[in-house]
């Protein structure tokens, strides 16, 4: 019954202790937390863009430097010798990535996403937000990516976002002597909550340098509460992110980037200012909506049930996580090797507006094994970073530059890579992937249209990049921004509304969004918005279970302990006996941490009597505050006297005295609204008709999951 | 203490009845629900587009065939006749535009954003969505826009999708015998609040051709209450917009719209492909940034200052009004005139890319009273429609075009003329207004930076909006991405981002949110998500008041009509005696409008015995469905004998047995938590330590407002 997952509490406790406390606050606190709320966001942003800018950095010229070598392997013909460079260090990167994800930070694996989802929803799974996942999702991501596994960026930078979020959150670290008193007011799962929400915008930001987009994904796909003062916050993080990423760029367009540098602040860039289309391109641009979402669910499909038989491996050890890892790395080793090999050699074009082929790393057109004066069309899209073969995919005047083989060879690898390549155990983002992919399988459709329609094959890939997105990641607005800031052309928007409407509501027909998807598997307890139709059916008198726990106003140690010690819950009634009347009254709410906070003092009393404001004296407010990432205290660490047992603890102004409650007949999908509206984690029964109990029950994030 | 604006009521009313009711729908019903909400949808989409065109079209061919029989007048000299036939067009048009809006619908004055603002935040005024509204809104804003008044369309676009929307959530209309069966879903508050944020975010889509703005502006601007589900589906509307404006524009680009049909899917284009801008480029912008707070926060204040003005003198009668509004209009066409001459002529470009001087309509170049080979550049931006000034202002490669006193004069003639618009009694938005003066301001700094900085004074003009409108509006996101849509230049968005930042920080620190500012004026109830600190201090138990007005579980017609009589609540506790206490327990809350369509029924029992479902034999749903548009039954309506005033009515089955309730020592700001966030109308109040009565109060929107 017990979930070993807990829950985030975004209550305001109102004790008499707090009100003191808060009413001790003067206008200098208030300033200084509203100072610190800004200048937190201001520090989110710029760790962020510098941590999304190093990504960027390191993965070109990693990449960037076993293409260079292995291409002039290629050119000298020693076509053998160039796969074992190429194929190790692929293996060498993925083994890296995967060793310090397996053994330092089982929590950095994956994308991240799912996972910052669910703490944004109130879910605090261990782990996720520390500061070794962060290390390891930097560096591992950098590895993974630069291992010419076909994994993303973008939902790493979301993770590495949140991590840094958090960190900040903490309140500083007692451990490391990093403590500032103005760092306080954060020690509240709401204040975190925030800064989280303001973290991952930024990790969207800085991945796609798009800073609208950012916030937008927060909003849509990332939050689950949210207001209009954090989309404020989450604007400014995103600006600050932009900011400093256009001055690095500035930096880089000088040279001192090594292999990074071409390209500004849109990373795709397709902007031509006669998009010209007619009624007549609307049924193509349907029918890739509807191939879109279909292919969409069924990656989401097929993902996760790869995803399942991964979990069914990963829990022999971790040597069976690493050893899929390297299979997947060779695997994709060989088939970006051996693929282009298939394919005819294209002749240059006369009018190319660039050199053909390319020799140098980046460009549309590889040479591979082609004789000179001929490029290897399958070889510009495989043989190159993943960033690369989007911009080749989207780019414009191309529109002999592939073969219809090579687009379906193309589709069909990416298609099977990503799905294999995410579930590995080592930070691999999906946005990339599905950019790809869906790219790949837009051009083939343009291709396949041809001259019929007006839109370029570039645009096709950037509308099949569109639909893909839409039947696998389900988001609308957010979508949109991002591809507008992606590839910077505006006039598209009607169609790629279009597609993305479409798509979306066709993949919707046959299963969920690729992160609900993997939360489900991953078994976070995520709270809907809306009620199923069987909460409509039931009232919280069916749901609340077993015998309550609860606590008296003036409590003896023992049983607390008792209670604390024979119970998991985090929360507990306490009542008092009345005077006037023979059945006790409701006094409120203790939170298990508020107990072990006051058990730890050991201010008991010797009689059971009722102190006034004297029992403030031997607490500050920093006894109460909760404590960050996971590290909480401990019933089982406090040791008291068997005479300490005997004595007396007063709850009463520790308790929230004003819990919202629900009568028992209520329905609970109108409990539900409360309790997810208001973002609750305890939420108390009463009885309708008063009877011997003041309260019957208490309903907790469990009690509304379906599968309760 | 009974105020005339009554609330919306979001909350679940859980009776048996409806529960009943509930357990009777099929899949058939809510499929029907599924499929009309999404085809009601297209249909505000598709009517929004359609009024947004045919007011463009209107505007474009009324303003233009006014402008080019002066401009001709003027070309053969003969200006006091110009003079005369530009002025009393105006006037005319003016008239007619206060007219209407004053004789038929008051509540079409002015922006109509603060309104829709106020009833998706739950405040129901009469009259602000009815279909008179709806036609004086479109027609008026018309001819407001037409006669060159400095009023901008965005608002009553807005408030006109807001209308169409909300009619078509009415549910049909027996008096005219539109009903249908299938739109009976929507008679709440729940389904016609969403169905009014999707228009609101049409309106802007259309107004702007902004699609995505629009939803983000519903979003962040006028929504109270969002749904992941909701953003979906503005999206849809918001996407039906663009693609129907698509292909509206793409007929007329053929020709046959008569003057109206240059310009494609973007307004203002401004892109160019190299935007560079460096760090010397940034302290400028900020300048400009703050500049624009002040400025914003300044035009606020004397907007609401000239509003309070206004609202006096309209007070003494309608002739009052009509005549500000000429008033208004004659000074308008005055100062449009006359200020032309006060500037000199400058002589045309040899390197212009159009005619010098423009003989036409639009373009950069008038002629006005200049002699041949030369143009007036005041009259350039003043003697055109908003939206041609605003091109002028935007275009790039045209830095030598404006003198600096031009640009100063032109400032100043804006700002004080949309600050004196604003208030008559005629559609009027603000958007454009604010676009226009920030346009001229960010121009007038661009040219006295001049060659320092990198930026062309065409995107100094584009900052200086956005600064503009970010110090009177307040909104980020959306204004970002409506300026993004407006302009279509990507590059700029860093930038945009800084300034649209600094100004709202700047202008916060002086006042409100310009719409937030004539709600309160209209006096408006509108509910803030934040608590005041003042509520922190006290409970709820401080704030209720006076003897509660209850009804029983069973209880005499007479009585309910007393109470219903007697007082102009809209909601009744129902307290039942218990057999086992001595004291009475709270059964649930009963509305109003339920009590009134029970009484309307006259099934009531002789003697007081609780009647099971056979009670609900003579009632359907729709009995207790939420009527639309204000028209509800009173109780003065309904005749009752002596002897059934003498009879019982059962009220359990209709009494929302599980009302939201709270606890009368929690704080005023924790309850308002749960009023905002779960959008309740009544929160009732109960007693902590059990007393007599089972219930001690109850607390509406009013006693969430500071001045009560
Ligand atoms: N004080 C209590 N006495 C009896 N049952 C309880 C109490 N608190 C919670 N429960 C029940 O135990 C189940 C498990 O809840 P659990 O103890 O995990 O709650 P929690 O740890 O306080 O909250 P969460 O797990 O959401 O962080 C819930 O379904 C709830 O109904
Ligand atoms: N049944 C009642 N008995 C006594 N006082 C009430 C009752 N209902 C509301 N009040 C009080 O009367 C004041 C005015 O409320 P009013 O009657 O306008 O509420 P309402 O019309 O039900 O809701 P709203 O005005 O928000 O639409 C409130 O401050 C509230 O405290
Ligand atoms: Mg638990
Ligand atoms: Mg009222």
């Amino acid at each position: 019954n017990v979930c070993p997952i807990e829950s985030l509490d975004y209550e305001i406790a109102e004790n008499d202790f707090f009100k003191q406390d808060w009413r001790a606050r003067g206008k200098v606190q208030i300033f200084q937390y509203i100072f610190m709320k800004w200048l937190l966001c201001f520090l989110i942003g710029g760790f962020v863009s510098l941590a999304g800018f190093f990504n960027n950095l390191a993965v070109e010229n990693i990449a960037g430097v076993k293409f260079v070598i292995t291409s002039n392997m290629m050119l000298s013909q020693r076509y053998w010798m160039a796969f074992l460079v190429f194929s190790l260090s692929n293996l060498a990167l993925t083994l890296f990535a995967a060793i310090i994800t397996a053994f330092i930070s089982p929590a950095a694996a994956g994308s991240g996403i799912p996972e910052v989802k669910a703490y944004l929803n109130g879910v605090d799974a261990p782990g996720i937000l520390s500061i070794r996942t962060l290390i390891v999702k930097i560096v591992g991501s950098i590895a993974a990516v630069s291992s010419s596994l076909l994994v993303g960026k973008a939902g790493p930078m979301v993770h590495t976002g949140s991590c840094i979020a958090a960190l900040f959150g903490q309140g500083g670290s007692r451990r490391y002597g990093l403590t500032w008193k103005w760092l306080r007011f954060f020690k509240n799962d709401r204040d975190r909550r925030d800064l989280v929400t303001c973290g991952s915008a930024a990790g969207i930001a800085a991945a796609f340098r798009a800073p609208v987009g950012g916030v937008l994904f927060a909003l849509e796909e990332m939050a689950s509460w949210w207001r209009s003062a954090l989309l404020w916050r989450a604007f400014f993080t995103t600006a600050v992110v932009a900011i400093i990423l256009r001055a690095l760029i500035d930096v880089c367009l000088s040279g001192k980037c090594g292999l990074f540098g071409k390209g500004g602040l849109i990373m795709f860039d397709v902007y031509s200012a006669n998009v010209s289309y007619h009624l007549a391109d609307v049924p193509p641009v349907l029918a890739l909506g509807v191939i879109g979402g279909i292919l969409g669910s069924f990656y989401n499909f097929l993902l996760v049930k790869v995803l399942k038989v991964y979990n069914l491996v990963n829990e022999k050890g971790t040597f069976y996580k690493i050893f899929i890892a390297c299979t997947i790395s060779i695997f994709t080793s060989c088939l970006l090797f051996g693929l282009p090999w298939l394919v005819s050699c294209q002749s240059c074009p006369s009018d190319a507006s660039e050199d053909c082929p390319t020799i140098g790393r980046s460009g549309n057109y590889k040479k591979f094994q082609c004789p000179p004066g001929h490029y290897n069309d399958l070889a510009s899209l495989i043989f190159n970073t993943n960033d690369d073969a989007i911009r080749n995919l989207f780019s414009k005047n191309t529109d002999s530059e592939f073969q219809l083989s090579t687009m379906l060879i193309f589709f069909v690898t990416c298609f099977i890579l990503s799905i294999f390549s995410y579930g590995i155990v080592a930070p691999a983002g999906l946005f990339v992937p599905v950019i790809v992919t869906g790219a790949s399988y837009g051009r083939f459709i343009g291709m396949l249209i041809g001259s019929w329609g007006n839109l370029s094959h570039g645009l096709y890939a950037v509308l099949g990049a569109a639909s893909f997105l839409g039947g696998s990641m389900r988001m609308t607005v957010s979508l949109c921004v991002i591809i507008l800031e992606l590839t910077n052309n505006l006039l598209l928007l009607p169609l790629i509304m279009v597609v993305l409407l479409v798509s979306k509501t066709v993949a919707d027909a046959f299963n969920g969004n690729v992160y609900d998807l993997i939360m489900k598997v991953k078994g976070f307890p995520y709270l809907e918005t809306h009620a199923e139709p069987y909460m409509r059916q039931l009232t919280v008198a069916d749901v609340v279970s077993g015998p309550l726990q609860l606590c008296h106003g003036i409590e003896k140690v023992g049983n607390i302990v008792h209670i604390l010690k024979t119970t998991m819950h985090h929360g507990f009634p306490v009542i008092d006996e009345s005077p006037h009347s023979e059945s006790p009254v409701l006094y409120g709410l203790i939170l298990r941490a508020h107990l072990i906070a006051l058990l730890k003092k050991k201010a008991f009393l010797c009689t059971p009597v009722q102190l006034g404001a004297d029992a403030f004296r031997h607490f500050s407010s920093d006894d109460f505050a909760k404590k960050g990432l996971g590290n909480v205290d401990k019933i089982e660490d406090i040791e008291l006297t068997d005479e300490e047992m005997e004595m007396f603890l007063d709850l009463h102004p520790f308790t929230n005295a004003s819990p919202y409650t629900v009568v028992d007949t209520m329905s609970l999908a109108k409990a539900l609204i409360l309790f997810r509206e208001v973002g609750l984690r305890h939420l108390l029964v009463i009885p309708k008709i008063s009877s011997r109990a003041p309260v019957v029950g208490i309903l907790t994030r469990h009690d509304f999951m379906p599968e309760h």
